[in-house]
């Protein structure tokens, strides 16, 4: 399966809730999982939503308060309990590997396999990570502490063939990469068959951000614009606004003001304050501004 | 409620799975509650059973493998972010403030309250802690690293007045300390009313035994002798023997032979392998030796 998946570990913010996990979420593409935070209990949601710890080689962890990473080292740990050899990839600022590194060095001995810390910047818009399915590159948001969003963009993809036509051109296998690039194929009498007969256009690569922990800030936007689903930080509903900007979070509204002036597709409130016995005050007033609004919830997979 | 409960928060061993959560219980007398151990994950299930943070005082971690104390920089930070002022006492080996602190150094900024960690020996049976209610000892155990076990023993109870009688005689209130402490009383008359007529022994207390991790050792017998529970862990079924000697844990019938040895009352199978996808095999395997075995389960409430 080709598509984009958002998969929704946890979307509580710091305090526990009988109703939320902390922040985690697990990006699914062409089968290769890709995490984005590590709150504490994020391994029991990883196992609960039967994702499968060996397609997880690379972590990115937004900002280092304790409800974005406490999750780190009981993952890594059962990791090394699994036997896992291949290299674990964490991007982080630069405090992680400091932070972390002593806990493993005594909780994980002989560890089967090495965890390797990326720094990046967080104030920078910048890419932190690419292979042959996406890129990742950082948002700075402005919180308490420094932290980064993450705009994961899919590569673009080839064009599909269209196989009644090669079959019916006898066109050879070995000219079937040149056409997914492009190119038009003659025949064998000399007839030029343009590439747009041979091909439909693939479906356009998906475009997911990530922003969380950040108060509303618009400098964002032209970073995010157009992405098929944003995913923003909502932890207080319009009643606490003066405690999301002390607090240095955003309102639901002022994350559907956010995703409206990107022109995104679909936008998912997360990071719940435990004060709301339910989150429907907050779809809500977010839906006043942007309709296209769904709450993220433990266990929602969405597809970008 | 006179009652000494031990609450199971988590019973799985180092492996998460869907049914378990990781290594921690809350004991709760008179309304003051004892954690011991505290895996990843200790402060949601907190919340899950509606235990209240601010009558936690005290912490107790059997040994630091990241099972039973990764909970432990969450909860921590929670109750910061809680505002909590009173003093928050932590009982383990000297590594784990080496281990810790540095961790709360970053994570928990402007900390409201204090952390007090307190060293003990594992290799001692020795008493490590007591107030008003309860004393709690350390029981050396078996394990691949230095653990400890804890034996719970509520103190001694003044017996219970006999209301009526003490009408009837019209006895002061001043007298009736001396009584609860085993007097007898005069009337005006000269008449000698004797203690036993005056009072009914209290109820024994309650005494609790907590021992995970452990391989199967019965040097543990003479220390947790006659308690009223013995939580012992049970990692293995007897098919898996091989794999509890090595790992240096032990079976569920092996808990079942320190049970009937120390002639303890009831028995509490907990700490189970990912291995079983339940865990009947295990109290089957208990109850050939020790009848009165359960299982721990998360949520579960246990009466000692």
């Amino acid at each position: 399966m080709e598509r984009f998946e958002v998969n929704i570990l946890g979307c509580g913010s710091a305090l526990p809730t009988t109703r939320h996990f902390l922040s985690s979420q697990v990006i699914r593409l062409h089968e290769k999982l890709y995490m984005i935070d590590c709150g504490e209990g994020t391994q029991l949601q990883f196992r609960a939503m039967k994702l499968r710890f060996q397609r997880l080689n690379h972590i990115f962890i937004s900002h280092l308060h304790g409800d974005h990473c406490f999750g780190l080292p009981g993952l890594i740990s059962t990791l090394n309990l699994l036997g896992r050899t291949a290299d674990l990839h964490v991007y982080a600022q630069p405090d992680a590997k400091n932070v972390f590194q002593p806990l493993m060095q005594y909780f994980c001995k002989g560890m089967t396999y090495s965890v390797i810390f990326h720094d990046f910047n967080p104030a920078a818009n910048e890419i932190i990570f690419e292979d042959r399915s996406l890129t990742v590159s950082t948002i700075p948001l402005k919180h308490r502490v420094p932290s980064a969003g993450f705009l994961l963009e899919e590569k673009p993809k080839s064009p599909h063939i269209i196989r009644e036509m090669i079959d019916f051109h006898r066109i050879p296998i070995s000219q079937i990469p040149a056409i997914k690039g492009g190119a038009d194929f003659s025949t064998a009498d000399g007839v030029l068959i343009p590439n747009r007969l041979l091909t439909k256009p693939a479906v356009p690569p998906a475009r997911y951000a990530y922003c969380s922990d950040t108060a509303y800030s618009e400098k964002i936007i032209p970073i995010i614009e157009g992405v098929d689903v944003l995913y923003h930080e909502a932890t207080f509903s319009n009643a606490d606004l003066a405690r999301a900007k002390e607090t240095c979070h955003s309102s639901a509204q002022q994350a559907a003001m956010i995703a409206k002036a990107a022109r995104v597709n679909q936008l998912v409130l997360g990071h719940f304050s435990a004060r709301y016995p339910d989150e429907t005050v907050l779809l809500n007033e977010a839906r006043t501004v942007f309709p296209n609004t769904v709450l993220a919830n433990e266990g929602k997979v969405i597809i970008a």
